[in-house]
């Protein structure tokens, strides 16, 4: 495995510790059904999804603005180490082709580094690592709110969990 | 393992068939040593390489016009599948961060599949699969002249592991 030691500059970190098994957020970041309710912070919505779970597997998701307007986006998958680690990127699109707007100097080229941890009993600690070319980019995804929206969005993969936690008791 | 299918409006395949085993073209394009023997059509050099085998790993290499300019390049290996596959990408660098020349809309984004068969007694298949964004990027790579210069470089390649066979009797 690729060691992913955040660079402060080119970097950003998002890291939580919740008490839901990591199994169960590896399944919310996995799986089609569970993206489409947890992805996009409301109002904005992820209307589709699809899922190629390998290296060079594609990742899309089509996200919604709340006026409507449907923006889709392809990554790529690269690791895959089951409940422990899920790397992919935007840079990349189905079966390692570069993307076009990476081509083109258009869209945000990053790649998310996502880990798990066990922690305590039943809890997981969550590291994103995201990565970007240089720290302009680094800066720009960081002021379209990257702390915020993926924080919100991550309390929606938390709460959406802890009721299927619930519904299976 | 990913299915590389050319897709002929976006890919470029250059394919050969030639009289030394998979295992030494594993060899020549796994090893520094050997990578700087062969990978650039002469009078152009490779000065320097460094290749860290293994997802996510760095493949750098310096290469030098014969006016003595150097234009470093450092991609990202994303398969390794021994004596059978190897797949990087220009498109990302060192533990899969996107490349910046890429988020500046410059450099050639594109990823190589080099795939290796066994072909008769000692001999092998090999193809190389180039694949890009857009036809646009297609056509530049191909204009920039490259049937002539993979064909060239892996002349220089299967030659000096004819040298290195000879040498081993």
């Amino acid at each position: 495995m690729t060691n992913h030691q955040p660079d402060p500059t080119l970097d950003l970190v998002f890291e939580r510790i919740v008490d839901i098994p990591k199994e169960l957020v590896w399944t919310a970041w996995t799986t089609p059904e569970h993206i489409k309710q947890w992805f996009t912070p409301a109002p904005w919505k992820t209307v589709d999804c699809e899922i190629d779970l390998r290296p060079g597997g594609m990742f899309r998701t089509v996200m919604q603005s709340p006026e409507g307007q449907d923006f889709p986006n392809t990554g790529c998958f690269l690791e895959i180490v089951e409940n422990q680690k899920l790397v992919w990127t935007s840079a990349l699109t189905t079966g390692y082709r570069p993307a076009k707007a990476q081509a083109d100097g258009l869209g945000l080229a990053f790649t998310a580094v996502i880990s798990l941890e066990a922690h305590g009993a039943g809890g997981t600690r969550y590291t994103a690592t995201v990565i970007h070319a240089d720290p302009e980019s680094r800066k720009k995804h960081e002021d379209m709110g990257f702390h915020d929206g993926w924080g919100k969005a991550f309390d929606q993969l938390v709460a959406l969990m802890k009721k299927e936690m619930k519904k299976e008791k």
